[in-house]
């Protein structure tokens, strides 16, 4: 167990071990350590040494050139140098909040990025300031697209947020894979059987065996739909702001052979550009679906980012747990 | 069998007869006419007595005063006055498209409209001039919100279509309904089963019993996040619009106690704002996936609009063939 605030010190002192400058290093640390507070442990502290890893390895550039391109009151391009992606992403989020402050709507691509958390993560950001956001990046080969035997889209996610006139925000970050690839791993390793419908053998036929799974596919959700939302996102992320794409990101854990170019789209716009009700209306869209009769043992109909809310909450009043194999990454980093 | 021109004519001819326009006419009788082109029938002739019997009922105005809104060079805000959705959505399209040439991205907002047909027709246009776009409507509840056991979501197509390189658009048109309600109305008619995961009984349990699906829920794509990214269309197409939302859409056949007010949204942008060479990007894009291994059956990966674009080229080379009751329908109609 460690308090929140020592561990992001420890944390920012790594990165900055690593080679990041002081600002740098506390962006990506209270970045590590928001998923891990709302419990996306996938994106939390366990990236730490693959993160250090690729420093290393000079496939991340820990003193970015970051070049912010105007290309209207309204958009911006970004062109990351091979940054941390947590730094690119705050660098955008930032610039997509002033250009909607200024002008309605904010639109900001980036390239030559890299893996940077959770999309909601920066959806709050723009959320606080009052706007409404959708975010897109791509992401490592994971999911096979409708029809194929290969895995090329990454699990892409959709992001979208709202101000919801509470405190407690409307944060959409859905995935489009059916299942992560960590609990197939997890099933094949307790002999368990995964769920139908979310993976296929190496031959394509459906199995809920886990570990023909993982010799197989991942599949999107909603068959045909999800593959096409992915191939939205991979284009939105990749083919428009100049990342990778087609299934060129490299795995951030397994292929130092070069940088991830990954690329992020960042879309931000005022509450009030047609009403000037905003909050009364969404408040009272709230309320109506809360209200709806419930299916037995469902206690509350949720909004998207209310789960994540609660254990931001409750996890920032206690002390982190991290396993044995984090405390050994931390110790070996800070060495 | 009728020549496609002929039909053209005589839908035009019925909507002059309840009060449009000539343009208005022709605008809406295009679009009926291209949905039963891309074999979308729900979408249709099927609806042509429904919009004419709102027109008589006075719920939708036949002569509207359609105000056009300048927000900022990029954004705009339409109040339909409850014009057909076809006209609205018309204008919209392309007011939206005159922004993005001009300021590289347009947002268009629309209210007090009514149901426009498919959200793919007005992104083909779009895309047609070269620039991406997104679209999100909402419609009237078909569908449950996670964990509540009554409709109020519509089928809210997410809408997103991008220039190819190529003659046949990228257009994902995707409802997040698993099933639509015509194809569980057959099922209970024909006896037939449903299949699993698509629709709850009225108890909230799942069922694939079609009878017992009617008397329940339908419910969303993926769960969770298929419940939330509908919540995200009705947010963007109703709350930030001023159209109606939470449920409040009339049902367009069964409800004439008043105008739907619907609401619909339109962000187009420039292809080009981030790449000089979006057009070669993206036909690698495509190129890389169609390549990739395939499951035993599929002769081909499809983007999404694919189909649709085969469809609607042969289609259009014979007459089309309309079912009695449309026959009837058109013969009432027109007297």
């Amino acid at each position: 167990m460690i308090k929140t605030s020592e561990l992001k010190k420890l944390v920012s002192k790594i990165f900055i071990k690593h080679g990041l400058s002081k600002t740098d290093a506390v962006i990506s640390s209270n970045a590590l350590i928001n998923a891990e507070l709302v419990g996306a442990y996938g994106h939390g502290l366990s990236r730490l040494k693959m993160y250090c890893d690729r420093i290393k390895k000079k496939v991340i550039n820990p003193k970015p050139k970051i070049r912010i391109k105007k290309i209207s009151q309204s958009i911006s391009h970004i062109d990351a140098n091979n940054s941390i992606g947590f730094v690119a992403a705050d660098i955008a989020i930032k610039t997509a909040i002033q250009k909607a402050k200024k002008t309605g709507i904010g639109m900001v691509a980036v390239k030559n990025s890299g893996h940077y958390g959770l999309s909601g993560y920066y959806a709050e950001q723009a959320v606080k300031k009052n706007l409404i956001t959708m975010i897109y990046t791509n992401a490592p080969p994971a999911v096979a697209p409708h029809g194929a035997l290969k895995s090329l889209f990454g699990t892409n996610p959709i992001c979208f947020g709202t101000p919801t006139g509470s405190n407690v925000p409307f944060i959409l970050d859905t995935s489009i894979s059916m299942i992560n690839r960590g609990k197939i791993r997890v099933a094949a390793r307790n002999n368990q059987k995964i769920p139908e419908g979310v993976a296929l053998d190496k031959f394509g036929r459906p199995t809920t065996d886990a570990k023909k799974a993982l010799e197989g596919v991942q599949l999107p959700i909603a068959g045909f739909r999800g593959s096409g939302l992915a191939w939205m996102v991979d284009i939105l992320s990749g083919v428009l702001t100049g990342g990778n794409h087609a299934g060129k990101v490299k795995d951030p854990f397994d292929d130092f052979s070069g940088p991830q170019n990954i690329g992020h789209l960042f879309i931000t716009f005022k509450t009030n550009l047609f009403v000037n009700n905003f909050n009364s209306r969404i408040k009272n869209n709230i309320k109506t679906i809360k209200k709806l009769p419930k299916i037995k043992g469902i206690k509350e109909i949720m909004y998207p980012g209310q789960n994540k809310y609660k254990r931001f909450k409750m996890n920032s009043k206690k002390e982190i747990n991290i396993t044995n194999s984090i405390k050994e990454d931390l110790k070996i980093l800070n060495n």
